[in-house]
C-alpha cells in the first residue's frame, strides 16, 4: 500500500478533523505533531523515549543534514530512518527556510540559491531540484518542495518576487516529482502556500498549488515574526480553499494555544522545536500556563511538574529536583524537561483527537482547552 | 537485617575477593565499581539508564550538594533516594577531597576546613562532624569521615601534619558515628586511609584506622596526581593490613586497568567520573582502548562503538551517527558516549566477579584481562 492519508472525519475544509497518514514506515494519527530532529536527533532523547511520548512522526532538517554530516553519508548509512534509529514516519524539510533565517551569505536566482554554512564554510546550492535530491537520500516519507521564505517586514514587491518564484519552483519540484514515479516511490511532496500576510497573494498560493495536485498541503510563513492573530488570520484564508481530502501541514509552529486554533480550522500536522528548547531553557509547560522553573518558589516544591501528568519526568521526580538540575546546569535537567513538555503537547493532541473523533465542533474543542488549560489563553482566536 | 558485607570468596587479604554489601536500599556485588552522580545525577542518565548498566552502587559528592541545593533541602525532600529517584544503595564520600582540589579561599585548622563555593561564594565548614551531618541529611548507605587531602607535590612536613590531622578526624568522626548508634542505624562509615606515598605513613594509616574498627576502609589520595606505579605500590602496602572480612574502597579511580589491577590486590569498590566524563568528550573505551569518536576515520564507519555490546549505544547506532552527533555538538552523543562507558565498565566487573567466583587467581584475572581487553596494558602491575 503507497503512502495515503485517509481523512476519518470532517464536516467542512475548515473545519477540525481526523485522520491519519499511512506510510512505508507506519501510520500517523491527525491531528499530530512531529518534534523536529533537527541535525539527527530530537535533542537529548533517545528515539525511544521520543516514542513514548506518543510521537508517531518527526521532523529531519535538509539544510542542518545536507552541510552536515551531508546527504552522501546518510544514504550511505541505509538512509535517516536507519542512520537514526527512528523506525516511524519521517518528513523532511526543503531547507528554505533555514537558508533565508539561518545561512551567512546565500545568492539567490531564479535557478535556486547558493549559500555557505554557518559553520564549515561549506558552499551549497539548493534548487527545486537538488532539494528533491537531498530528501531522496535522507529517505524521508514527506519531502517538501523548496520555498523562498522572506521576512515578515518585507516590501510588497519583495513579497510577490518570493511568491511567484515559490509558486515556479513549485511547479519544477512537481514535475520531478512525477518523473520519478511520485507518491508511489514512497515519497509523498508537498506544496507548501506563502504570500505573507497579504490575503490575495494567500489564496492566489493556494489555488496554484492545488492545481498542481500535491501529495499535501504545507502553510508557510507562520514562524517569521509576524503577529499571532496575523497568523491564524492566514490560517483561515488557506483552509478553505484545500482539497478537504488532502493532508495539511503548519510549518514550525508549535506553542500549545497556536496548535488548538490550527487544529480548528483544519490544520493536521506541526511541528517545532518548542519542546524541547523550551525544555533546555527551563521552561516547562503545564495546563496553567508557562512555568520557569529556575524560580525561587520553586525551590521546595516537593511535587511534580504537572500533577496527573504520566511522563518520566512527572512520574519518578519533583520540581524541587528537577530546578536543582537546572540551576546546577545538569544536562538531566533539561533532559526532563524536554521530556515534559513533548508529553504535553502530545496528550493535548490526543485529546484533540479524542474529541473530534465523537463529533465535538470548534465551539467544543475551544470550551474544553478553556477549562482544561486554564493558563492558555485563546482569545487571539477572535 | 542491618547494612553489612559478605565476603564470598577470598584467599588472602590482598587476593581478589568477590563479596556482597547488603543495605537497606539493597544489595550490590564486589567488586564494584560506582559512577558518580556529583550534584545529584549521573551525568545526562536517567536512574533506569544507570540501573540497565548494571550499576548497583551510585556515589553523591557531599560537597557539592551541601553548597547546592543544600544538605537541608535534600533531607527534606526525604533523602537524596527519594530526591533524586535511585533506589539502589549510595555512597557519599565526605567532601575533604573537592574542598582540597576545587573550592576557592579556604582556611584549615585542626577543628575542620573553611571555605568558600567556588559559585556562590557561600561559606561552609566542614568538621568531622559537620561532614557526618550533611551525610546523615542525605541518608546515604555509606559515609566517609573527613579526611584532608594533600597534593602529590607536598613536602614531607606537609603529609605528616595531613596524616596526623585525617587520624585525629577519624577518632572524632567514628566516636560520633557511634554515639548515634553506628551502622545498626542504616548508615555504614568507613575510614580513609591517607600518607601519600609514604610506605610507613600509610601502614601507620591503616593500623590506627584498623584498631578504631570501621565498617569499611577507602584508600585515599589515589587520584591526586601520583604517577600509576606509585598507586599500584600504595595499594599494595595496604590492603595486606586491612582486615579481610571489611570492605576495601580505592577513591576516585575508574581506568578499566586500574580497576583489574586493584582488584587483584584485594579492593572491592571504586567510583570515578571517568565513563560519563569521557563519554561527554568523546572518548569511548573499547577493549582495543579508547577511541577519539571525532576523528575522521569514523566518518563512515558503520558499525557500532563495540562489537558485541549489548549497551543502548551499541544495539541501536553507528560509530558514523554518533560521531556527527560528536561533532554537530548534540546532547545525545555524550548521552550514548556515557551510556557505553558505563555498561563497558560494568562489563569489565561482572567479568571479574564471575572469574573469581570460579577460583580465578591473580595471574588468571591478568590473563583474560589481557586476551580480552588487548588494547589496555597492565604492564605497570609489575
Amino acid at each position: 500500500m503507497p503512502t495515503h492519508f485517509e481523512l476519518l472525519r470532517s464536516s467542512a475544509p475548515d473545519a477540525p478533523r481526523r485522520g491519519r497518514l499511512v506510510t512505508e514506515h507506519g501510520t500517523f494519527q491527525t491531528p499530530g505533531f512531529a518534534p523536529c530532529a533537527t541535525a539527527g536527533s530530537v535533542k537529548g532523547l533517545l528515539p525511544e523515549q521520543v516514542t513514548a511520548s506518543g510521537t508517531e512522526l518527526i521532523l529531519g532538517n535538509t539544510y542542518h543534514l545536507a552541510l552536515r554530516p551531508g546527504a552522501d553519508l546518510v544514504r550511505d548509512a541505509g538512509g535517516l530512518h536507519r542512520f537514526m534509529g527512528w523506525k516511524g514516519p519521517i518528513l523532511t524539510d526543503s531547507g528554505g527556510y533555514q537558508v533565508f533565517s539561518l545561512a551567512g551569505k546565500r545568492a539567490i536566482t531564479n535557478d535556486g540559491v547558493s549559500f555557505a554554512g554557518p559553520d564549515s564554510g561549506q558552499e551549497l546550492f539548493l534548487s527545486p531540484l537538488t532539494a528533491l535530491e537531498i530528501q531522496r537520500d535522507l529517505g524521508s516519507d514527506i519531502a517538501m518542495v523548496l520555498d523562498e521564505c522572506p521576512p515578515h517586514a518585507c516590501s510588497r514587491q519583495q513579497l510577490e518576487r518570493a511568491h511567484s518564484r515559490t509558486l515556479s519552483w513549485a511547479r519544477t519540484a512537481r514535475t520531478i516529482h512525477r518523473d520519478w514515479g511520485g507518491i508511489d516511490r514512497g515519497q509523498a511532496l508537498f506544496g507548501i502556500v506563502q504570500g505573507g500576510g497579504e490575503r490575495e497573494l494567500r489564496e492566489q498560493s493556494c489555488d496554484e498549488l492545488v492545481a498542481l495536485d500535491f501529495d499535501g498541503y504545507a502553510i508557510g510563513g507562520a514562524s517569521v515574526g509576524e503577529p499571532k492573530p496575523e497568523m491564524h488570520a492566514t490560517i483561515g484564508w488557506c483552509t478553505p480553499r484545500l482539497p478537504e481530502d488532502r493532508i495539511r501541514y503548519l510549518m514550525g509552529v508549535g506553542d500549545p494555544d497556536d496548535l488548538v486554533l490550527a487544529v480548528c480550522r483544519g490544520v493536521d500536522i506541526f511541528d517545532c522545536v518548542a519542546p524541547t528548547r523550551h525544555g533546555r531553557n527551563n521552561r516547562v509547560w503545564v495546563p496553567q500556563g508557562t512555568l520557569n522553573l529556575k524560580n525561587a518558589q520553586h525551590r521546595e516544591s516537593f511535587v511534580p511538574l504537572q500533577a496527573g501528568c504520566a511522563c518520566p519526568a512527572c512520574s519518578n521526580f519533583t520540581r524541587a529536583y528537577i530546578r536543582h538540575l537546572a540551576v546546577a546546569k545538569e544536562m538531566l535537567g533539561g533532559i526532563l524537561q524536554s521530556l515534559h513538555n513533548l508529553w504535553f503537547l502530545q496528550s493535548l493532541m490526543r485529546g484533540l483527537r479524542e474529541r473530534i473523533e465523537t463529533g465535538s465542533t470548534r465551539d467544543d474543542l475551544l470550551a474544553w482547552f478553556r477549562a482544561d488549560y486554564p493558563g492558555w489563553s485563546t482569545d487571539r482566536a477572535t
